[in-house]
């Protein structure tokens, strides 16, 4: 492809994308194919001669699109928002445009430098502590990683190794191996999967530990489990805070769990994946109190803050401890350890070597809403949430058994002692597509987790899905089938499709089984 | 922004890029800035007000791109290729733009399902057994992972895992943290650095074992060692095994390794980072003979096969060894183990739990190249590398210590038994910034790696190349100081920068001194 059909093609993308963008309300927001769809329409083999742009275009339409589902819709409320956003996917051309790999400064120092840079823009948009600026003194700083998963299970293996170099001090007699064996971490049980699969990919048990009602980490908790677990001569290595758990959005007690960190010599990461966001605005920074006791803390741009995945920001107070323990230098990549502070490889920072230059888009996100449009970004977010809210609150039919937090408000029906109701508003909410929702639980109830994710969501949006969930709602409660109605309208669709005037796909003839648009 | 704005700047980001990579020969590979000169550029704090996208693209063309390394610019000879393509670039539009997460089939089916057929695309276009095709009846298939690193690391710990699960029946008696305390694993001492740190971060010893007179790793090497830690009482568990090493594309012998690793249950990993991608081609299959006996395999079509970063296909023969010992399920991840294939979770399958729609730009690639053209241009690399290597043998000054492989061709000064003209070369090349190659090693010798990396290079480049090396050869032999010309060469460009119409840059005065171009 040469330059010039390269600069059609892409901009003919770049329309699809701005009008995908806009077609995003009008779009079921869940797919509707089944399973192995897409392998009864795409051929077996890759083509043996180049195909024509055109044809891919449309075929990205006819085939793939058909099974997206649309996690920037404002009818997605499931899970936490991945956020993307038109300053951020400029970001993403301009940085695949460039392809340079930054793991040494030298193969591309403006990718190592605008990382160091925008890191600190975003950790003084944070508030957070100067011990974590890649300007400052010290031998802390913050990088990109590529998920909160990744941040995690690099924080553990720093604490894993800083733990069993000191451990070996205090016990020369004692061997490496000896003391893996005896290593134990923490979170609270209400942290994401990402948490105890790092426990387990670091091979250091992971306790699950209880939160308080409103579902957080204290104190107490902690220290009634560390001292059980010294009294068995294990020994605690970290502690995984969550500011912003997946389930309930609930905050973990920092400023109570910091100090027993220091005290007993576990290393504390923060894991504030979806909410760290909100902190850019300073009302919400009650809420990581004791944030100054943390050894690493996390959050993504890219759920809340309008960056494109990937893009993880992971700030350590001092990064000695993961650059040290699995530094392996080659002749090929050889480097002086005693150069500036600004000359530095990020590959040490890192599990990988190869790393994108990823803060291209966090530098133009950053720059192009400002600090007042990403706090404006939050605010609109969690007042949306809070008429959300009032909807559920003045419904007799629904309780909400914890607080809403954020973006986030939980509920269910209430007296639905078995669960049954609330998991068949889930089922029948996800048959009909219209909105997408995910259960959650708060102890043994079933919650509807209705997240704001969209940042196209207006209050009209709000209604839409009030007014659907309130419909499905009555249907349950009243014992109605869903099954008729839905016939009827795919009915209904069927005849809508045949008034399509182009219906023969791209790729291979569509099967109509595999395809119930 | 709204969604003309974004037609607009995205549109020019689309230009800017096309400029850029029609500019890219004539840019200097290598950036002339120093340390810390991004930050004098660029404010303290993101701004306060969302800036203008103009202003912000005139701002990497004027404080970015004098701090890139140009990976893709024809003069770039140095590591190997991280490549790029149109079509790939045009894929991470569309990703970026569709912006959705496959960590489970329902979260965008055709995130996942695509990933599926591509990757089995390109087992079939690389020959790879079938047990490794996602469209096959057993357990086995492919993913994208971010990167080798990544690959080995999530390898090495199913090897570790499925390890612990066989000793502890074979021997109840033993704790789980004995066994781990036993384990070992083996590479080549021509292994990536990414390799041995893999072992680091998973906890497991990794031995650099001795290449035979050809740098690759042999079965007699790796059978003397077993036996040795076996004698011991330690515990072999994993190989990984290189197919192009990264100091001089050295094939590992797969077909002496591999049985030996079935007859003593050591998990057989390949890294074939770069040079897998030569498989597209029939001819250069016999050098992944043996590969039958692989239980995982990886190579990156983002290096040599035109997908930007990061793709990096990984295969298991048996895919439960990753998916079951670090399966963490919730409630809002509910999924049912036993639903059908397609239905595939790819979040088992890596080591975080987001993931991004790689595939589209993998099957933009496949698509828009198709088969011949990506083996045309693997065999159009090679013979560029071989012309130039015709170019270095003529040269009686130099000798070919190892036979050039692939792309990459290395070569010293005759004679050089301290290497220090060898180095002395390298520097100096460095230092003029006109073409970008790295020392390599070969057992006490330093090498200059030279490498083909840009799918721009042409045999005028080549010649390109070898003038410089040989003007900088001739000057070191010679004893010629390079410093007085390159002196005069810093005014004629000083020169040349005074005729620049618009001198001030949009963030912050230039720094003179931090720029020098």
């Amino acid at each position: 492809m040469n330059h010039e059909e390269f600069r059609d093609f892409a901009k003919a993308a770049v329309d699809y994308v701005a009008d995908y963008n806009e077609s995003l309300r009008d779009r079921p927001v869940l797919p509707a194919v089944k399973p192995g769809y897409l392998a009864k329409l795409l051929p077996d083999e890759a083509p043996l001669e180049p195909d024509n742009w055109r044809a891919v275009l449309e075929d990205v339409e006819r085939h793939v699109m058909p099974g997206i589902t649309h996690w920037n819709s404002p009818h997605f409320h499931a899970y936490f928002p991945t956020s993307n956003s038109y300053p951020a996917i400029v970001g993403d051309i301009l940085s695949s445009g460039i392809g340079c790999v930054g793991f040494s400064w030298i193969t591309s120092p403006a990718c190592t430098e605008l990382e160091m840079i925008t890191l600190d823009w975003l950790a003084k948009l944070l508030g957070l502590p100067e011990h974590f600026l890649n300007s400052s003194e010290g031998p802390g700083g913050g990088c990109i990683q590529g998920s909160a998963s990744e941040s995690t299970l690099i924080s553990l293996l720093a604490a894993r190794e800083t733990t069993i170099r000191r451990v070996r001090q205090e016990h020369p007699e004692w061997s490496e191996g000896l003391i893996r064996s005896k290593l134990v971490s923490y979170t609270s049980d209400q942290a994401n999967s990402s948490v105890e699969k790092a426990g387990r990919l670091a091979a250091i048990p992971m306790r699950l530990l209880p939160g308080d009602e409103e579902c957080r980490l204290r104190g107490a908790t902690l220290l009634d489990q560390v001292r059980r677990d010294l009294e068995e001569g294990l020994i605690p290595c970290a502690l995984v805070a969550t500011l912003g758990t997946t389930p309930t959005c609930a905050f973990d007690d920092l400023a109570e769990l910091g100090p027993l960190c220091r005290e007993h010599k576990i290393w504390l990461h923060v894991d504030a994946a979806y909410a760290g966001a909100a902190f850019v605005c300073p009302e919400f920074r009650p809420l990581m109190a004791g944030v100054e006791y943390c050894d690493s803390f996390n959050f993504n741009p890219h759920k809340w803050l309008l960056v494109n995945a990937d893009c993880s920001a992971h700030w350590m107070k001092d990064a000695r401890h993961i650059t040290e323990p699995f530094r392996v230098e080659r002749v090929y990549l050889a480097s002086d350890q005693n150069k500036p502070k600004a000359e530095r490889d990020y590959r040490h920072w890192q599990l990988s070597l190869g790393r994108r230059f990823r803060s291209m888009k966090l530098w133009l996100v950053l720059r192009l809403y400002g600090q007042q449009g990403l706090q404006k970004h939050i605010r609109d977010t969690i007042s949306q949430a809070e008429y959300f809210h009032r909807l559920v609150a003045a419904d007799e039919r629904f309780e909400i058994p914890v607080k809403p937090s954020m973006g986030l408000i939980c509920f269910r029906f209430r007296g639905d002692a078995d669960n049954s109701s609330t998991r068949l508003l889930l089922d029948r909410l996800m048959l009909r597509r219209r909105v997408y929702v995910i259960a959650g639980a708060y102890r043994d109830r079933t919650l509807v987790r209705f997240v704001v994710c969209s940042r196209y969501t207006t209050a009209e949006d709000i209604d839409y899905a009030w007014s659907e969930i309130t419909e499905v709602a009555g249907r349950v409660l009243r014992g109605e089938d869903e099954k008729e109605s839905l016939a009827e309208e795919a009915a209904a669709e069927q005849l809508a499709r045949l008034r399509i005037e182009e219906p023969l796909p791209r790729c291979r003839e569509s099967d109509d089984e595999s395809i119930d648009r």
